[in-house]
């Protein structure tokens, strides 16, 4: 038995070794390739993948998964050794499924795909993009049939997104949060515009600030990087080698903000329990990814529950201010608050403040649920969707590329992705919620700019768990029961009840 | 036969673009990667290496080489087909002799070993090296039996260096360079000092002269990157994506001549032929490396022939002039030519002057030759490396670190490696006669800042070769002959009667 463990965990410590290795280069891809290096790339990373899934499919670690049965049913539920065999089976089995020749199918039209979604984006016409999404729907369809029988093949995709989850489940969520949303809009949307948010803001100081805010949120500095790219991300080589990316524009502070994201991101990563190093616990798992909720969570909790409060920007607001003194040296802290918590009507979701961002996700999960049952037709899918963005958001949508050609996610059929954004949104507060309770004083220790307890208590009750326990089970440690959008409501009438009144 | 040859092509390709993932893995680490990242980095370099082994030393490999044969010997000799199928069997042959144990030994004492060095060296202190050299030189051995029979040992590691050449051979070259270069040494060796030479220097100033010359010599700028490491080296990724890297020193401005090396390493790769892409003609085979000789000879053509010459300072002088006004501004383009030619005699290989430098090899060379024999033991060693730097440098050894422990290249055993960086400075000269003979004005045209004919002409007349020929057949093609030290010793001989006379 513990030659088949050893054994097991010695093939699986070499994929995990493996992914890490294209994860390297697709960092590099997107950081520092030269442009003349795509081709090479896409080749490199295709050997991998090769590998890696030869590897992982090979009958070899089946049998071991059997012979491991009886003593992973020996040791206690929550052992991490028969996690462990629990989460492997589930990976193996799930890729066991879908054949090759279907993998590489998606493969290939998601990079045709993404190629002509780019130009039909920048000549604004979804005809263009017609017949690659098309093709995208009926190779996930067949995806989803590996998976039958389900009851609806939304349920097959979300899967892959947030294990155990199921459309209803996200649907029941969204009924709750749709009026919310739409009555919060109505209620505190402004034009106003705030002129010293256009900076300029030196790209090199912005820099400077993201790096301190990062090091004070809790990484060490030889344990991390940030690096600039076109579309910021978090991955890394380790867990003391975490890789974060932002981007900078000189007009315009953001970049704070996309820096605490994806820090938050890192920070998940980082504090995963050293025994889940180079084993699928270690939120790295063979082909799909563990739910991009709870990720999503921490990268928001980060973000918008702590770096768009005001203890926040009560300790860090002086450094900005001293940093870009001409332009913001006459603003009080309240105004400049106020100005990241602004709630706007706008047609892009990744613009979207906290508050509307959740009607663009509602919006685009009833359409993807529409396409895939067939009661839309994917010709249909722009009147739809501009009908739509009218009823929630009460904007005319004026063309596609600030409609239904501005997200990447449909280019490679990735239908069932965008709910795990809102329900991240709604998973953050609860967490927080849970972290105020265990601290009480923790937006007091944010003011002196003291993240320590914060970072510990997440660290502690979600981080290190790793991908152990399935989403509903971490959520429900984390968080104290099943995910709810009533503190995400509270929470945002709260802020914006308090900046209408100041 | 079609199919096989497909096959065959398609493994190899899959070989090639992992050994790329494995070379952007060792540029990450050596470049960007955060210090905490060394133990994950390490497990991913070995989990590549495993895969790649097994995949090259497949039986499958064998049979379709045994099944192509027949094709193999129905071509012309010299045709891409022919080449590609003997190149591959070497290496599948010399792949197959040495045992995965020998290897995984050789790997481990060297791990250990460069520690164990790197400690040493601080504490001047040979015998704390001592156990790990003698274990490296016992391993080495082992792995020298796995080729016997042989006629010396010697021959045998030369031979992953630069395949093809013996020990006598190399021998030959130094018993005539050897007498050369003391007398030059003593005729020409001086102690001035040029204070203009310690700047300062500011790097990002350096780094933008260093990215102008590259792309001069001969690089797109979409083709490669330059970046700051401890070590320079050259690596890639794809024949279009080319990673130098280089240092910097504000009170050197050594870093043109380590850019103008790297590019020269660099630009040798740029130039393989696009038929070789992705197999082991690329010059990136499976386990050992081609030619280091003649890829030595392109880094110190255009860092020392080019780059130390004073037509290419006529054209660019101006440009540091302006670069470095307060330093340079009232020295003229003859004193800092001069200064960036002296002769000097100094106890450390890396900092020696181009005539100095073979002496310095040719010690290492002899004394590699005594140890393998067993002529030399491994504790007598600081006194024969003592002793032999008096006799061909007239310098006292103060203590080891600078002297039998200044390079790393024995903590891993790396014997027969240190005579291909002489290899390689004989031969840049004689390939550079050729170039001249072939552009006749070239000097003229490197004084107006034009590389274009003289990189053509090296790409046509041996990067685009590949790893198509042997070395002998290369440098035959090439140079017109063998590896002669004649023009190289006239070289020295012209430049520095040229600086005396001045």
């Amino acid at each position: 038995m513990d030659a088949a463990l050893a054994e097991l965990r010695r093939r699986l410590a070499e994929i995990a070794d493996l992914r890490r290795a294209e994860k390297i280069l697709t960092w590099d891809l997107a950081v520092w390739m030269p442009a003349s290096g795509s081709e090479a790339r896409a080749a490199q990373l295709a050997a991998l993948e090769t590998v890696i899934h030869e590897r992982f499919v090979d009958d070899r670690v089946g049998e071991l998964l059997d012979e491991l049965e009886p003593y992973g049913a020996s040791l206690p539920a929550d052992s991490d050794d028969a996690r462990l065999l629990q989460v492997t089976r589930r990976d193996w089995e799930k890729t066991r499924r879908v054949p090759r020749e279907l993998v590489a199918a998606l493969a290939k039209n998601g990079a045709e795909a993404y190629e002509a979604w780019v130009k039909a984006r920048e000549a604004s016409d979804f005809a263009a993009f017609r017949p690659w999404l098309e093709r995208g729907l009926e190779l996930r369809l067949r995806y989803a049939e590996c998976f039958a029988p389900y009851d609806d093949p939304y349920d097959v995709l979300l899967d892959d997104y947030e294990p155990g989850m199921r459309a209803a489940d996200v649907r029941a969520i969204f009924e709750v949060l749709e009026p919310e949303l739409v009555s919060l809009v109505a209620e505190h949307a402004s034009d106003e515009r705030d002129d010293f948010m256009r900076g300029p803001f030196a790209v090199d100081a912005q820099h400077a600030l993201s790096l301190e805010i990062i090091e004070r949120f809790g990484f060490a500095p030889h344990d991390y990087r940030l690096d600039r790219t076109v579309h910021p991300f978090m991955t890394y080589s380790g867990l003391k080698d975490i890789r974060i990316t932002t981007r900078y524009d000189e007009n315009d502070i953001n970049s704070l903000f996309t820096a605490m994201h994806e820090c938050g991101h890192g920070l998940y990563q980082y504090g995963v329990a050293p025994e889940y190093d180079r084993t699928p616990l270690e939120t790295a798992p063979a082909e799909t990814d563990f739910s991009m909720a709870l990720h999503e969570s921490q990268s928001r909790l980060w973000e918008n529950v702590v770096g768009r409060s005001l203890p926040f920007w009560r300790w860090f607001y002086p450094r900005v201010q001293q940093t870009f003194p001409s332009v913001l040296g006459n603003v009080p802290v309240e105004a400049f608050h106020r100005a990241v918590n602004r709630v706007r009507r706008t047609l892009i979701r990744v613009d979207a403040d906290e508050t509307t961002y959740g009607l663009h996700v509602i919006l685009r999960f009833e359409l993807e649920q529409e396409l895939l049952s067939g009661r839309l037709a994917v010709p249909d899918l722009p009147v739809a969707w501009n009908t739509r963005v009218f009823e929630l958001l009460g904007l005319d949508v004026p063309d596609d590329a600030s409609g239904v050609l501005q997200d990447v996610h449909w280019s490679d059929a990735s239908f069932g992705y965008f709910p795990t954004y809102q329900l991240g949104n709604v998973l953050s507060v609860q967490i927080w919620e849970k972290a105020k309770e265990a601290i009480p004083n923790v937006e007091e220790q944010m003011e002196r700019g003291d993240f320590s307890a914060l970072h510990s208590w997440l660290r502690e009750n979600l981080y290190s768990l790793g991908r152990k326990f399935t989403p509903a089970e971490t959520i429900e440690r984390v968080a104290g029961g099943p995910i709810d959008p009533g503190p995400y409501v509270q929470y945002l009438r709260d802020k914006q009840g308090m900046l209408a009144a100041a």
